[in-house]
């Protein structure tokens, strides 16, 4: 199975990333030694995916840590330098909140700081697996029928963008692993085609069947029954449910609706934002116009106007099932987010 | 104004057309002067768009006969050259429908075939000027508020995809020069990039005010309330008005329903085939990985499936007009397209 963020102790300690900007053409593995190296990769989304860029954070106050060793850095260095990994991506919250939970025990010396560091890559892959799991038990017993199913899926979502195992995409490998996966349906994901290039070589290194299609087929795929569900990670999941994801998913949902097939959203916990009630209350990040019209060797005049969100919101009432480590939320039957915090029902 | 399509008689009688192919880089004109050259241009959609193709499939007749009276082929020959441009692609009905026409006054000569192929394209060019008047009125009307309009369109419906001024590109087009268009947001459409490609350069021409946006990005445009309509095209429009139009309009269809704004379908008259019943009818055609995987040098591994249909269907209770030069069918309160036909009412 592929890491795609790992820490090394070769010559210098180092974090160990799969450069995802090389894939599928290139399997180039980078050891990064430096702050400044850590920085770069964060920035050119070398490494990018919500849960990889937690254990990226946490890691990198480790790295910060012995690179100051080296270096002699005295302490005001050593703070601006972890809030330079910490900043290095303004918009991804969980880069932050890894390097802060790792840097809480700053003072308790570089042993402790691992310690935390290791639990958040190991806590990572655990809940993965675990609503993996609970994300193939509720679809199989939702479709109900025993064949194997056919899944569409959007953006990367597996290894690449997580500490191991991945989120919508582990319910598709655990489906796989029962022998109840038939084929998966790859939206390729524009702009930056994170599922041609990133799940497409994920799933051709686990050996599952696939195709990839352009994400305006999405709804027809759909609509015409060559699916039995969709399934897409999150950015962020609302107190009600309703999930910001990649730009595109939405299409998935309206059409789900209308073919009434499952629409199931896979993310951990720490996803799920319980101060943001609703989407109206997310901010759409909107980025550079040329992921756009760079296509191809320029594929609109330049000077073009481009309109470049990065996220659309699924509105809760048209999601089936939110699925973490601690368990199944169904948004469409009218359940919040909350639940999962709740104490246990008698 | 742009013209995509031409009959011209140089060294060899010829059908010109605007190489779309090498937009917008190059301006490039081809001579086309044999069936192969034609079937060749019409596949690998040097010219494409429904009406261009209905004029292709008539000055492909013409083109057939002087190539055999060149060449000295029998009827036979002929008959099967004039097939292999009528079936060059097989959800196009109009490339079929403009051959068949001109095709039907075979025996009175090339005089009289040029006649009905040169009608062909005067009609388009009046129909599209009739349609696009009917349909803007119909959008304000509907819409019914006094301020510019804000589009959304999916593919390339314009002066490039008719012999003249376009359909939905002409409702646009029409809002524009009444001074009722604020801005018009352009699907890019994948695979081949109509949208940013062709639409964009097309409304560059004519000084109208648009973004690009991926496809993916058109239902969340919607749902936010960016759009007051969407306005696409069509290849195929079933007696029940079902329609058959370039893959990734369904979904803009399914936004515009939970939005609650119109979903209008533009073509000349000459789309609808009452002899095909519903959207279920309608054979999909499925072009060649290589539109999908060979973008920007190679998006997927080699030898990576690829599932990559050119058009979808959209189901007719989710479209709010259908605008012809005959008139205009409301299908989502249960009009066929059978009512442009029907003897007036009283």
């Amino acid at each position: 199975m592929v890491r795609a963020i790992e820490w090394v102790e070769a010559d210098l300690p180092a974090i160990r990333i799969l450069d995802q900007t090389r894939l599928p053409a290139h399997e180039v593995y980078l050891e990064l030694s430096t702050v400044d190296d850590l920085v770069d990769a964060i920035q050119r989304l070398a490494v990018r995916g919500a849960p990889a860029l937690g254990a990226a954070g946490a890691l990198g106050v480790l790295l910060a840590m012995a690179q100051g060793r080296r270096e002699r850095w005295n302490d005001m260095r050593l703070a601006s330098e972890i809030a330079r990994v910490r900043d290095a991506r303004p918009t991804a919250v969980n880069l932050a909140w890894g390097a802060d939970r790792a840097a809480a025990f700053l003072q308790e010396g570089p042993e402790r700081v691992r310690h935390e560091a290791f639990a958040i890559v190991r806590e990572d892959e655990a809940a993965n697996h675990r609503l993996s799991d609970l994300g193939a038990d509720w679809l199989l017993a939702s479709i109900g029928e025993d064949r194997p199913l056919r899944i569409i899926t959007h953006c990367n979502t597996g290894a690449l963008a997580t500490t191991a195992w991945g989120t919508a995409y582990g319910i598709i490998h655990e489906l796989h692993d029962r022998g109840q996966l038939e084929l998966v349906y790859v939206d390729e994901t524009r702009p930056l085609l994170q599922g041609s290039r990133l799940t497409s070589w994920e799933l051709t290194q686990d050996g599952i069947d696939h195709v990839i299609e352009v994400d305006g087929a999405a709804s027809s795929t759909i609509m015409r029954g060559l699916v039995d569900a969709a399934i897409i990670g999150a950015d962020r999941i609302t107190a009600d449910a309703d999930t910001a994801n990649k730009i595109g998913s939405l299409a998935l949902a309206l059409a789900c609706q209308r073919a009434g097939i499952p629409f199931v959203v896979a993310a951990p916990s720490s996803t799920v934002d319980l101060e943001t009630l609703s989407g109206a209350d997310i901010v759409i990040e909107e980025r550079d116009a040329a992921e756009v019209v760079a296509l191809g060797g320029g594929a609109a005049l330049a000077g073009t106007r481009v309109f470049n969100p990065a996220f659309d919101v699924t509105p809760h009432d048209l999601i089936s099932a939110v699925v973490t480590e601690r368990g199944i939320v169904e948004p469409m039957r009218g359940e919040g987010m909350q639940k999962l915090w709740a104490p246990a029902q008698r």
